[in-house]
């Protein structure tokens, strides 16, 4: 590989989506280096141009998928569920060991043409062991942010309001908690082994649903209560 | 039918159990007359002279879930899930058209000998559409209730501090949505449609797991954020 991996750096694919966008500028705010990928340059250096306009004097490129990949360690795939097992396939020749890929997608029925407040069956389990599938050996598959509103994420002078459930092996797994130390009003829930990622991936259908029966614009959010925690 | 029914009165079929004595004690604090039914009347004895004396004045009795589920309006049934099925064929004859039954059972893979935090498959969808399958016609069937410990609703002078997701037919949803409002820090959420029963059940195994690694001996419970509700 001809890239150094940046330790500290974070590589958002599907950054120019709005969830993606979201975790961008919150990671920016933070200080974190960032990395935003999409399978088209142009869209990618749009993005990055957009966090840098609204947080002044952060670090955030925008690469194709592929190169964005190579630049840091922890690598969030920020892309609808349809279009998750293409992008794992497209960057797995990058990857390599030691590498984070965190799995945020949800398995939305809208990927048929269904309800976007239900999910459809994934012969894994969920987008994440999907994901985990597909991955090259040694390689850390988490999962994490499903449940985090795409609204919420962008207003960046209100907290999040949201946990954060993160499945998947204990190093990686704490690795990924601490990111969400850095986004005031989300905390990082250890959510135990990656398989729970069904449970939380099903979460994010019923706080849709929620959203359109209480009218909630900014999107609900979930906390889980009586842990003993410091936000 | 010999009995009327007591358009105020809540059953709680299993109200010798852990969750069931919980939410008898809840109801009763809030001045609610409560039945409790179990398959041995002597136990529905005992449970309801434990609630009268931990708040005196209640009105609570204890019957065989036959005569318990002919005395109420509202039905829960808070018995384990691997004993659902079978208390609702044995209250089938009983249950009338207008009746509300209340699923709040979670099909844990203990019923099968595997884990607290994991669930089974129901082919239904969930233990709620698999008690709607066996209810007679005209009684509707609601989902409530599984994400609350059962310390914490026996904890009488502490707020619970877990929102209650209920799903079902509107009418019945809203009769249940306001018995929530009778347990100080509990909030009934619209859940929608009982089909969402099945991610509701599975977050309870998710908080097993979550209350497992926290060591959370009161148990953990959810709060929806976002939403513009009153407590």
């Amino acid at each position: 590989m001809a890239e150094i991996l940046n330790e500290n750096a974070i590589a958002i694919l599907g950054g120019t989506g709005d969830q993606g966008l979201g975790l961008a500028l919150r990671f920016a705010v933070a200080g974190q280096p960032v990395v935003i990928g999409s399978r088209k340059l142009d869209r990618a250096l749009e993005a990055a141009e957009n966090v840098r306009s609204q947080v002044p004097g952060a670090s955030v490129e925008g690469f194709e998928n592929g190169d964005a990949t190579a630049r840091a360690r922890i690598v969030i795939l920020s892309v609808p569920f349809e279009h998750t097992a293409g992008t794992v396939k497209a960057i797995r020749d990058v990857l390599q060991p030691g590498q984070i890929l965190v799995s945020m997608a949800v398995p939305l029925a809208t990927a048929i043409g269904g309800a976007a407040a239900h999910v459809v069956g994934i012969w894994q389990g969920s987008c994440a062991e999907l994901v985990a599938s597909l991955a090259p050996k040694g390689v850390e598959v988490i999962s994490a942010f499903q449940n985090v509103s795409a609204h919420r994420l962008q207003a960046l002078d209100e907290p999040v309001e949201c946990d954060v459930i993160v499945s998947g092996a204990k190093e990686a797994r704490a690795r990924v908690m601490d990111l969400c130390a850095f986004v005031p009003g989300m905390r990082g829930i250890n959510g135990g082994p990656l398989g729970n990622a069904r449970i939380v991936e099903s979460m994010t259908a019923l706080l849709i649903g929620i959203n359109i029966r209480y009218k909630v614009a900014e999107g609900a959010g979930i906390r889980i209560t009586g842990l003993d925690l410091a936000e």
